[in-house]
């Protein structure tokens, strides 16, 4: 077994046993209906990290998504951890009471073979698929922030006893593998010379040193590097960009928490919009003679207010709810007179989500343009001088945001910055 | 047995049991001389949550600190866990490489009897006995400033790779029953209506009624009560009060870290610093014909300064030579141009720990005067009117602390403020 040391009942699945290790599960086997041999197993895993099986019976169909040892991408080379699936199935069990059918339905985790059996979603697609090819997705926006919201409120101490997010954090504190891949691809790598760093060059060569060489820039990522590793705010997906997210035109699905663990929750909500600004950065690039994509960049600016006004609403009517946790409580504010008091600390600390948001948003694009792992929204567009403008009007909204975070008090800043950024 | 439901194999020690059960330890054996039934064993606990034993041999003295399954002073009304022993032997065995001499020798710990033998401090008093009584210890500020510089930078992420502070977050993370307390009665309770909360009246009943009704200051409080849940930068001691510190002249140990968890650093600070002031504005209240205590008062606030000055620079110089950690990477600014850069970096984070010191420091002061645990400082002045006074003073300081920490930039805005709150 290539990778890292797995354990002894541990195998690789193939389509050849996927049918047998399912159809002993009498749930799956209901829901597929007719005998194992008949089912059809196609693997469509196109991630890094993971084998992902779609098993389709007589009468319906399951995902099977099992850890691989290693990276996939890089094969044996790069071993990790099998215990992400663990993560995920953890991740999505806390939060599966507070999200509703916001996530997939999961029907079985087996711990020993790290996979998970889980809702076939179809005909979903991944949802940065989508923003390449210029569709518009009503609900996204307004599902994801709601999904953030719900998500993070209910897994933190503002909502719950603090008890309940210490049990979390006992847990989601061994996740380490994941984190120390963010760690060293968002907020270290791309600021400092590293050989899993790439750009598109010689375009942006001299972009790409001036980025390595700005002190202040560099300062704000490394703050938000330490928020990250510091503010354990509540459970937070980890990964939460436009390929974590699975649609239709009316239903959301988000996939892929492996990476989840207690963090801040503006890391979550800027993983979000920084992939909603990559993907406006990115559509020149997609432009044809019919459609020059100007349209559709104004919806994906609009998607950006809907998403944080869907996040902000939400968490606010949500901890109005729910305010039984430990930090800030209500029986610390509880004569009439102090509910605006209550009010206005509530909206401090969205504010402060809300600068956090831009922060790590601002992080996450700068490394998809110049660190390890990027998007296709850029790697797809095939003319290099074309998508290096994209990427530098992108960097440059980026670096803005890093760098001169007073300008960004309100979401329209952000939307009205967004155009100003594209000069070229 | 009363309290928690407490493992089979746990017992409450007595003087009886305890030299049968140290003398099966060959390396305590050696330490003591002669044989067990020749040692002579007091009882000297004072504390609200242990069984503490001396043992005297004929060579020399151990101490034995067992954990009781309920809080002392209220007998078994108020279960408590005996797990608090696992967590102060943990504490201890993560900061030993880093604090030298500054905690008692650790010979054992016995986890099934939840007690630990340690090295018996002779001759050694309370360091808040010691400020009761106007005795001056030359190194106890600097050694303390210096401890928690250490510490603290050495669990945290600035120093070490990430991975080694998340392992900590896992184990600690499981002491939620004395952060339970913490959070209650430092954060919640002196700001409400509460059973269990009582101050010195009716000299202090309308400003205690003022303080339940300042919005302002509820908030400042809320604040720092969801950063000490919040903020997991190091391994805090968690309880670090000048009746944690024992000292002599010349030596200076750090005990009771049964409250530790992975929180923000200034609560260690804090803790230290809000017990200085409180000693300070005690002070009246054991003056006598021969010692008005101004002098000695004048020494508190030399030795605040000293405190905030030791763990300053000794953070910094440790940081310097130590800066292999994750956050703030010393990778990501390795140009010769970037050092003072990174060195800017550091004294801006700098700032943000003494800015919580203050707010941590008055919040562990508000708790003293109007929340459940009281201080001797204050509750040995017999006169009531003459301590409602002093604690009045204390308790307008550490407001100001709170609701203006803008006219606090240095340590030294701090000294001057103190004498000024002084009042009546």
């Amino acid at each position: 077994m290539p990778g890292v040391d797995t354990p002894p009942a541990y195998r690789i699945l193939d389509t050849d046993t996927v049918p047998a290790l399912i159809g002993s599960l009498p749930e799956i086997r209901a829901l597929l209906g007719g005998a194992p041999q008949t089912w059809r197993v196609h693997e469509v895993g196109d991630g890094n990290l993971n084998l992902v099986f779609i098993v389709q019976g007589a009468e319906g169909s399951v995902c099977v998504k099992q850890a691989l040892p290693y990276v996939r991408a890089a094969g044996a080379s790069w071993p990790m951890t099998l215990e992400r699936a663990f993560f995920e199935a953890s991740y999505y069990a806390t939060v599966a009471p507070y999200v509703g059918g916001l996530i997939p339905r999961i029907y079985h985790h087996h711990p020993e073979l790290y996979c998970t059996v889980m809702e076939c979603l179809s005909p979903h697609i991944i949802l940065r698929q989508g923003l390449i090819g210029g569709r518009r997705y009503p609900n996204v926006a307004r599902d994801i922030g709601e999904y953030i919201a719900r998500a993070s409120l209910f897994t933190s101490d503002l909502a719950r006893p603090f008890e309940q997010k210490m049990d979390g954090i006992a847990v989601f504190a061994r996740n380490k593998e994941l984190l120390r891949i963010t760690v060293d691809l968002v907020f270290c790598d791309p600021y400092r010379r590293s050989e899993r760093n790439r750009h598109t060059s010689p375009h942006l060569d001299e972009l790409v040193a001036d980025l390595r060489g700005d002190h202040e820039l560099k300062l704000a990522a490394a703050r938000f590097g330490r928020k990250f590793l510091n503010e354990a705010q509540a459970l937070v997906h980890g990964d939460l960009h436009s390929g974590s997210v699975m649609v239709t035109e009316g239903n959301t699905r988000v996939i892929d928490p492996e990476f989840a663990f207690y963090g801040p929750i503006g890391f979550d909500l800027g993983a979000f919009l920084g992939n909603l600004l990559l993907s406006w950065y990115s559509q020149p690039g997609h432009a044809t003679a019919q459609d020059n994509r100007i349209a559709y960049q104004n919806w994906i600016l609009e998607q950006v207010e809907i998403f944080w006004e869907s996040f902000r609403s939400s968490f606010l009517s949500l901890w109005a709810g729910n305010a039984q946790g430990d930090v800030l409580s209500t029986s610390m504010f509880a004569r009439p007179e102090e509910a605006h008091t209550l009010e206005l600390a509530r909206r401090e600390f969205l504010d402060g989500l809300f600068a956090d948001m831009l922060g790590f948003g601002a992080c996450k694009m700068i490394r998809r343009i110049v660190g390890f792992a990027h998007v296709i929204d850029f790697d797809r567009i095939p003319d290099a001088a074309v998508r290096a403008r994209c990427e530098a009007n992108a960097l440059a909204m980026a670096r803005t945001l890093l760098t001169e975070p007073a300008h960004f008090r309100s979401i329209q800043d952000v939307i009205d910055a967004v155009p100003r950024m594209a000069r070229h």
